[in-house]
């Protein structure tokens, strides 16, 4: 079992972050914004970034706690694995708990992942916090071919 | 098996890397301002957080490639846990590969940590490539209980 897992707290009710998760606005404005699809149980969201991009069908979504993406197109390491965000509520803050699994291997590439991962997570608490998220091609980049 | 890996590119050569990893003041530089202690083999490092922290022993020091630290002090989650930090040169790059390995279980405070190494991952980058990179207590905050 080797899984990217993360966890970034929001300031912010759950609805506004879950939202961020579930509607092609909210994604377009944290992760990339060409971000295209229908957004119902059983949907394909399409992410793109320039040359590359991942599909996602949306195995689960219960409102204000827990959506579950299976990757069905997108590089040979993410084929047919899962994001889990799970959400809880904790005073006035809602915690995001994101689980990437069912990586086969430790892969060069995972690693870059994991880091990338946390890059996007922060720019989701930008959006929900402040209005305003860093989607690629705005957000930080962390190596050469990025740039 | 529950790791937490990473990996960042630098746009530098490795040694002035290895420096930011190996030297108290490198580690002042992207992880606490409140690093002390001896840089030998086998020798221990105390990075401290405010109240709490974490001691390192240096297990491996392979100059330009690898350096392992052993965490002997800090919380319970961490003890006898390794941090590995991999260097390659490729052209006029480093790239870093971290892995923070021998986590007991998947806990929410592992999610936490893998989240936070990765800003302490941009810090570092942030370092080495422009000579300031954002130790605590000036690094992004995450959650709650670090504001």
């Amino acid at each position: 079992m080797v899984d990217i897992l993360h966890k970034i707290g929001i300031k912010s009710a759950m609805p506004a972050v879950y939202r961020a998760l579930t509607t092609i606005d909210g994604l377009s404005g944290w992760w990339t914004t060409d971000t295209t699809g229908e957004t119902g149980p059983g949907d394909v969201i399409r992410f793109r970034f320039g040359k590359g991009g991942f599909d996602m069908k949306l195995l689960e979504l219960d409102r204000d706690s827990r959506v579950v993406w299976q990757v069905i197109d997108g590089p040979p390491e993410w084929l047919d694995t899962t994001i889990t965000w799970e959400l809880r509520r904790e005073g006035d803050w809602t915690r995001v708990f994101f689980k990437h699994q069912g990586w086969r291997e430790p892969v060069d590439f995972m690693h870059h992942c994991s880091t990338k991962w946390a890059v996007f997570l922060v720019s989701l608490k930008a959006l929900v916090e402040t209005g305003r998220g860093t989607p690629w091609p705005h957000e930080l980049k962390i190596d050469s071919w990025e740039e």
